[in-house]
């Protein structure tokens, strides 16, 4: 007799990852390299120094240690709030009346809100080993700024968050929470850094983006004695430490003999969509098994299915290396979406390369769309989704759905990446109806793709 | 050789509690019952079934059963979010220097954001199986109400939430969230009671209070058709539900050989304390175990310190029954203080009788102190604390500094109700150093004891 499934699987220590899983040891076709903007060489690991501490420049460039043992210190962390649970969405398949199983992973159990404390912990115990005297970041929706401020808290490590300053006057609550752990925070474009300066003398009102704070927070950085700077998405290094969130999910559908016919997430820079299907992606490009992988990104911000997969800049300002990705040019900014997360130019070159190869399929919804699911999923689930995170509830409803129709019984599991507890402004637009979509136009996302 | 106790314990599934714990079974002195305002006479069940639900009166009114089985419903729905972790603030111990030991049960992971929804859900089932048309409730901070929504959004039950008007008006996202899980949320007073109509003629600018939205809430119940009023505090049913909070951390600490010197909670109207207690407490009053048990409440709203013990109406418009209780009278209205959740004028019977028989102690604290306690939590044990949770942490480090001073290496065990994501703008003010402490006098208290 099959065991029955509860609604909220929680691993046992015993099969707790101890490792992370590098997915490039696996891919036939690598990542594009780094390349360094002035010689359009790849980069080496040394260059990658003066931003990066040197452990992380390692693990950035390192496409063939499959394992990498998570430090003692970390495991130790991750134990106050891993492993996180996966949920049988039974409530929802009910409500929805498909024979779908639905499974999801729900990393918002932690005071970040989301999974970005996995790497954000990583990241500050090498910083920390390394001697360094701080660290520099950026934040738009502010779960990344959360969880690294937390991080530093642990290790007593001085933080200036760059925060995109339409967020920074949007959610003052995020602003205080990141304080609370200490953290100096510092409204982007700012008059702080040359790359802020030349952004503000060239639109003054402008509201910021992500790759406006990342130019700031690297130059702040490099400019800093003893300061480096981090990142919570889009780099290689990321998506290793995010594998945690995989592994974890896989291990636990195995005590119960299942595995996911789809898997699901929402990608901004791909951090918790890499890390889900890291395990799943392992198999398919080992032949051992061939779920459907399926990235969910907003409408109003469509690298991978509008974008072009070329060599682009990380930020605004020009200051990064090129990476070699999905992106909408590294000019672009997003018109108005809730999803704070998901407003990235760009993707993560692991993810763009499976994408290009035809490894993973890609929707983009509208928020209002979004937002529909996001309230059937809190009124059965009993959970309130980041926007984000909708997007890949959003997408997860519409496969039961098919399934309802098909007479299908597919085990669909998707992420949960965080909760919308500092997004209820987005809950309220949405309730009083004046939630809107922006979507650009195609002459919009030509102007700023790439040259050349 | 001694088990090494993790920062965070699960309990297994096969120790987690079944059933509830009635306190009273043990207790030699029974809880004063509750009166009738027109008799005196003591309360009959059926008397109280135009306000509660069936089951629920008998279970206001038991005395005498010790355990009560939890339905299999509310078991399926704990599973979503129980057993809740019982952590070791071992980060904060070290940054205290202390050799006490300090253990804290986490309420704060679920969407509500505190324990209330350990009789929320219990609430809305015995309301479901009755068959009733909908339920009424007030809530102050607006944990209770969040989680009564989400209760009833699981059962499809309509909800209507009397939220203290100054809490609807400063807290616009606890309003989106409750309305987010489908609830009518009105600010009180209001003018569609009775009770809400006098109290605007007399206090036309009030912010209202707690007492006062009961008043409204138990109204509106009484006078339509199928409806039942529920409470998510002070009530004898309320802490038989929360007893599971106790019965889970006293196992899990069982796991490891652990038993608590002191156990601390925050008590408002008691429901965390007496939950958190109950299995402990049993130890005392059967002459197993003589732990020492702390209330910590306000220093802005000190029922048991500052307070009465006697009968008192729970509400301000006088419309409910008569509890004997440590109270500053029903007209009592506490300044200004970011624990919403104790800024109650009365105190759980079950808990009031305990205190006078010398059974607990209880402690007062002003708010600035309170988030002292809050902003070391934070950064140490990386969770951020409601400010009502906030009071109990204050209380269990002064009580591991007591430890440092004299050598003891006490077992200190606290309960965390909630977080404070709802809460920032107190964070806000205690970062900007605008947060003051309200105290009142000896003659404000006076005026509003009850009389006889």
């Amino acid at each position: 007799m099959a065991k029955q499934i509860p609604n909220r699987i929680l691993l046992p220590e015993n099969l707790v990852p101890q490792q992370w899983y590098n997915l490039r040891a696996d891919m036939p076709v690598k990542p594009a390299p780094l390349l360094n903007p002035g010689t359009g060489e790849p980069l080496k690991e040394e260059e990658l120094y003066p931003i990066f501490c040197q452990e992380l420049a390692h693990q950035e460039l390192d496409d063939d240690t499959r394992y990498i043992d998570i430090p003692a210190e970390v495991l130790e962390y991750y134990k106050t709030f891993r492993p996180s649970p996966l949920h049988r969405a039974y409530r929802l398949e009910k409500e929805l009346g498909t024979p779908a199983k639905i499974y999801f992973k729900f990393e918002g159990n932690n005071t970040s809100g989301s999974h970005k404390l996995n790497s954000a912990i990583a990241q500050a115990y090498y910083a920390k080993e390394q001697g360094l005297a701080g660290l520099t970041t950026e934040t738009g929706a502010g779960q990344w700024g959360t969880a690294l401020a937390m991080a530093c808290a642990h290790f007593k490590l001085p933080l200036t968050v760059y925060m995109v300053k339409g967020s920074y006057q949007q959610k003052p609550y995020r602003r205080s929470i990141i304080q609370t752990f200490g953290a100096e925070i510092i409204p982007s474009p700012s008059d702080t850094t040359n790359a802020g300066r030349g952004i503000l003398a060239a639109q003054p009102d402008t509201t910021g983006s992500l790759g406006c704070a990342i130019s700031e927070a690297v130059e702040k950085a490099v400019t800093s004695e003893g300061y480096r700077y981090v990142l919570g998405s889009v780099l290689n290094q990321v998506l290793l430490h995010q594998s945690v969130i995989g592994l974890e999910a896989k291990a636990a559908l195995e005590l119960y003999d299942e595995y996911p016919d789809v898997i699901i997430g929402c990608a901004g820079g791909g951090s918790n969509l890499g890390g889900l299907i890291a395990p799943f992606m392992q198999d398919k490009l080992t032949g051992k098994a061939d779920p459907r992988i399926v990235a969910v990104e907003p409408a109003s911000c469509p690298s991978f299915t509008r974008g072009v997969y070329a060599y682009d800049f990380c930020d605004t300002a020009k200051v990064t290396p090129l990476a070699k990705m999905y992106t909408l040019g590294s000019g672009f900014i997003p018109g108005a979406n809730h999803a704070g997360g998901l407003r990235y130019h760009g993707m993560s070159p692991i993810l763009s390369s499976l994408y290009h190869d035809g490894r993973m399929e890609a929707v983009a919804y509208e928020q209002t769309n979004v937002f529909k699911a996001a309230m059937l999923f809190s009124r059965t689930e009993g959970i309130l989704p980041a926007p984000e995170s909708s997007h890949a509830i959003r997408a997860a409803v519409d496969e039961a759905l098919k399934c309802k129709e098909s007479g299908e019984a597919k085990t669909i599991l998707f992420g949960l990446t965080g909760t919308g507890y500092f997004d209820m402004s987005a809950y309220e637009q949405f309730l009083n109806g004046s939630m809107t979509d922006q979507i650009p136009t195609d002459e919009e996302l030509q102007a700023n793709f790439p040259q050349g």
